[in-house]
């Protein structure tokens, strides 16, 4: 495993409202897609080998309208890639580390993800990913 | 400008007791020490081209210990490292970018900061820094 950020999900009320600073930092939206069975629209900025994604919701039954009505807006969760999600699965659970996720799941265009609850990473919910192979 | 992510700082009560997660993922402290001016004691640990940095507070009357009584452990900043900070300023600024720094600082080893208020970032305390000269 070589493990590195592979974005940060922030939850906004407004990606209108919110890009105006990460394009003044010089960032550029390179994606924006509507995910209608997340409740959620998402656009992507690079940021170095990372990304930002703004994450705003299609309204407020959702899991980032929830997140935003109590929390406010913010950082939803840290994403990191590795490059052996199994090996990774493997080793957080034999060593008691909490998953939210009850498997490794697949989501959009074959990556692999799952997620760690915050209690297990000093408060930070986290993401582990893999690109498809 | 070519920004990418420095670093993570995620508040925690104990760097002992937090670091058990990081280093199941593969990463490793490098550097630990306590900045006692800032009351807190810093562990980094590097992931792709940024670092984990947890903060653990020498006290409650400090910086840390006053988020995490607050807010509970998580992520208290995200910094973002860039080529030409004073373009950065001058640009954030001109375009009413809310920064709470009241100028560019330098900090340990020489490096330059300025933090922007989350109000103009979607809720992140967003650090933008330096490399020295």
């Amino acid at each position: 495993m070589s493990p590195r950020i592979d974005h940060l999900g922030i939850a906004v009320e407004s990606i209108a409202a919110a890009r105006g600073f990460y394009e003044a930092l010089g960032l550029r939206i390179t994606h924006e897609e509507t995910v209608e069975h997340e409740g959620v629209r998402v656009a992507m900025l690079p940021l170095g080998e990372a990304r930002v994604e703004l994450l705003e919701p299609l309204g407020p039954e959702t899991v980032v309208g929830r997140f935003l009505a109590k929390r406010g807006s913010g950082l939803h969760h840290v994403a990191v890639h590795v490059d052996d999600i199994e090996a990774a699965w493997k080793e957080l659970t034999a060593r008691g580390v909490t998953v939210v996720s009850p498997a490794i799941q697949t989501g959009a265009g074959g990556h692999l993800y799952f997620f760690v609850h915050p209690k297990s990473t000093g408060g930070v919910l986290l993401e582990i990913c893999q690109d498809p192979a």
